[in-house]
């Protein structure tokens, strides 16, 4: 399994790659800069050093392009909306692997407020710009960078997955378990616009219960 | 603690009388017409009976002006739009007192669709409706019925609670303390756009996951 995680050099996808590495992925950290994405695997081996694990020859750092073209599945975790035109730009590259965006379109962050766009939600805008060669799945909205980049700590929460191709969401199905998560089918990728609206709230409730990594977990599934 | 229920005799209005009587509340179970109300307390008793409950002196059932005159916590669980009117129509007697709006807009239930009102959300539409001498709670919206009434099993999921009224909000999380639910203070009542989207979300992860009692529970807080 070799995962690309475009933006890896920001808090949310270097989480993610820690979190992939150690639990036995291969992982491109992916910085429009290659030095910067190099650095940042070295920041890597040494974080999991500490917590006993080996990450050598696991993870490579390398720039947008060249991680794309390495791998079947990419994630997106550039911040939005500057995430959309990096995506645009490796459309070529892109034809027929998975895009995984965990984005979420805050227009404000007290009070967190979304400002969804015309096609309905970060993912479907995505979408539409990639055009149907590409497979979106939404996912990991709820999941704070707080919790990914806590090795210490176990993350109890579920990951809901949303997307309009049923083998892209089985992958990234299989990612989460490679995680220690528990991915949910959570329906088309329109669900996204409730799934991004819901991670605004869980930034509400972080600053209502003075939390930093509140999140969900389905109950009765 | 004295709860009037509006709609008392509906599926969720039953569920929450069920769950509040065996905690040890009173309740008023309200009806247009107080006849079935009556019916629906013999029912009440009977479904506590076999669970060794003795519901006696515990539950009454009344119209529902009656129930509105002798509580000052009001749910309203008559399905959207419905319960607009009627909650219109006992604005007098409301005054001063804490209505707690269940309800979620939904459209339509295959795919699960909401159609949120121009007020933003159904909870903030009927606090408009009633002004602001009634202080609007929501809550409950992501509790489905059939987990309510399944007094067999425990409800492992949150109360999701939103207003603009702090001491409201209070009073409703000490219900749910009453009904054996940890209830979590969302944030004003505009949280209620989120929530009642989420109430959809939840139907259409039963749909897909065939299952009958879906809910959310947080994690890290």
């Amino acid at each position: 399994m070799r995962i690309a995680i475009i933006g890896g050099t920001g808090r949310q996808g270097f989480g993610l790659a820690l979190r992939l590495v150690r639990g036995g992925a291969e992982v491109l950290i992916g910085s429009r800069s290659e030095e910067r994405a190099r650095q940042k695997v070295e920041e890597l081996e040494q974080r999991l050093g500490t917590h006993g694990v080996r990450a050598a020859r696991k993870v490579q750092g390398l720039d947008n392009r060249e991680v794309v073209r390495q791998a079947d599945t990419i994630f997106m975790t550039v911040p939005y909306p500057a995430g959309r035109e990096i995506a645009a730009s490796l459309k070529d590259i892109l034809q027929g692997k998975v895009l995984v965006d965990i984005s979420v379109p805050l227009k404000s962050f007290k009070p967190p407020e979304v400002e969804l766009p015309p096609e309905g939600s970060a993912a479907e805008e995505i979408q539409a710009l990639l055009g149907d060669e590409i497979k979106v799945v939404g996912a990991f909205k709820t999941i704070s960078a707080h919790a990914l980049n806590d090795l210490d700590q176990e993350i109890a929460s579920d990951v809901l997955i949303c997307g309009d191709d049923e083998e892209a969401k089985a992958r990234v199905i299989q990612i989460c378990e490679r995680l220690g998560l528990r991915g949910i089918d959570a329906g088309g990728l329109g669900s996204a616009r409730t799934i991004e609206r819901l991670s605004a709230l869980c930034i509400r409730l972080n600053q209502i219960h003075k939390r930093k990594a509140i999140g969900i977990r389905l109950t009765g599934i």
